[in-house]
């Protein structure tokens, strides 16, 4: 009951390969990376454009989905906090969200800036920005 | 094959209760309204805020998710755009994300203002904004 299926629209293609190496957030050092949708969904591509920023929503298929609680940024010297009030990957619902700017967009590939997600970590989705004339504060 | 599960962690209270009712962004009159969570994960909710700004994860349960291409704003004289260029329910995979500001904090439950979601829409996770120090572009 309460259950839904997502359904992978495609995967990411990155040199980053082990958990344990991945920045935490994209300005720690995460490299460019493709985004490569599946041959049925390049329709809803369209539109997107190189030199735009964009949301990606992808699952994080190596999180645990048990955690409830973590100490922030793996700091043990910082209090538990709910993962609601955290990025962690482990929670619930293991969906990563991730601000990424696209430099090329070729077929059913796209490429994108400085993006902390493993290689073939699954693909749910793309979303413009949340209200785009604002400062999103 | 490439399918994933996903648990409701809650649900939305509100007094939209129509699809057609509902505003289209949360700044075109959409109400406060009730974050209420299964006991099960009142832990999560450890650190969550009165005050502050957070992004809600929703599924989108009567959304299409066989549409690829939409006229934005559901406009029929704007061109078709593939539906990861727009912020439009129906997509393959129906997530919807919510920026609100959080009113009170009260057990299981959270209270948030200018919600665009239904009543009974399906809470998936709750993040702290992307890049907090940044204007977020």
């Amino acid at each position: 009951m309460n259950e839904y299926t997502l359904r992978a629209v495609g995967h990411v293609e990155s040199t980053l390969t082990e958990r344990a190496a991945a920045p935490r957030q994209p300005d720690e050092g995460a490299p460019d990376a493709w985004l490569v949708f599946d041959d049925r969904y390049v329709a809803a591509l369209d539109g997107l454009l190189p030199g735009t920023d964009v949301l990606l929503l992808t699952w994080l298929d190596r999180a645990d989905r048990d955690t409830l609680t973590v100490h922030p940024r793996g700091d043990v010297s910082r209090p538990l906090a709910g993962v609601f009030a955290t990025r962690a990957p482990d929670r619930p619902n293991p969906i990563g969200l991730h601000l990424v700017h696209i430099l090329a967009v070729a077929g059913n590939r796209v490429h994108v800036r400085n993006l902390e997600a493993l290689d073939a970590t699954p693909i749910l989705d793309v979303k413009p920005l949340l209200a785009p004339d604002s400062t999103q504060r």
